[in-house]
């Protein structure tokens, strides 16, 4: 995003987005969407978007989570999509469908990954 | 990303695939993200690319942070690029140039967002 | 813990453990540890200590969090149960039982403290 | 820590005191741990006592995590004090004084743990 880009250039704060400093943000981040949805019920979690306010805070920290996670991946150098992609295809060869179906014991894409 | 939807549909994982769960996950990948980057210093952080091995490994954790949030997005019918530029725009105004720059007080992005 | 800073000082680790660096280790430590329950429901969650691999697990990653927290509260010069003790009588204030008894609007304890 | 349970029974808040919801409020409050020192350098933020501000805040934070930390290990049946010293004794074997000396390789006790 050349966007996010411009407007770490024109506050100068290129200085503080190192990988290592932008990883924290991101972590931060996620922290905020966590919490957001900690005491609900998975069922509840799955109808949050149906409060206005509450989607609106949802919706705001996965914006800023996004905004970290593009401003990290350029920074290193690295294609988000790309980079999940090739992830993706590496779970398809580790958790093949006929095996995979319906298990949650190593379930879904990238757990357990490294 | 309707690939990774038909590749948690193939499997029978949507079951697992609640906000809550997806939010627990994502931040799962984001701490063997953090933990990449946790011994380095802020500089050599900036150069982690440049080593072979280290870099994959930054790539794969990038990659799986993307894979959860893209899901996430999905399953809560959120667009991530659309929540980062609106989420970015409000940045605009709460972090004007003039007064933002080279400031690290408040200084990147959605940072005391909410 | 001082068996906890001997360690450290054994493996001329103190150069690691600023608490930028602490901090960051604590968050992986705390994404492996929620990884453990990223897939059960609340009430399995409840009964995770009843399989003997997974509750070694969650106990192992507990342990984890808790060395990298009490080593941040040594560098800091912050004692973790006078602060967490401090931070209960702050959350007694602001939910008193009259008024919380079974809400989890703002429920638990230090939720929304800052 | 007596006193967390009990203001939780008073307040009848077991209810959301699940393993899977207490890790999530564990992972959000230290999202903002992190979140308060991701600006600084390293070398800042072992000097951030020393801004009577910041301290507070930092303080704070830590009193959020080790009270979600103690509730989980209070629900799980699990002595925080006892698995981190379970832990640090697997640690002691895995990186010997003698091969761990100075070197951030794989350095700090439980990295890379599982």
């Amino acid at each position: 995003m050349h966007r996010l880009r411009r407007f770490a250039d024109e506050r100068d704060w290129q200085q503080f987005h190192t990988p290592k400093n932008l990883a924290m943000a991101l972590a931060g981040e996620v922290g905020e969407l966590v919490a957001e949805l900690q005491w609900l019920t998975p069922e509840e979690s799955a109808r949050v978007m149906a409060d206005p306010d509450h989607a609106a805070r949802v919706r705001a920290e996965i914006g800023d989570v996004m905004i970290y996670l593009a401003r990290l991946g350029d920074v290193l150098g690295i294609d988000l999509l790309t980079a999940a992609t090739d992830k993706l295809s590496d779970a398809a060869r580790r958790y093949p469908v006929e095996r995979s179906f319906g298990s949650s014991a190593k379930a879904p894409p990238a757990d357990n990954a490294d």
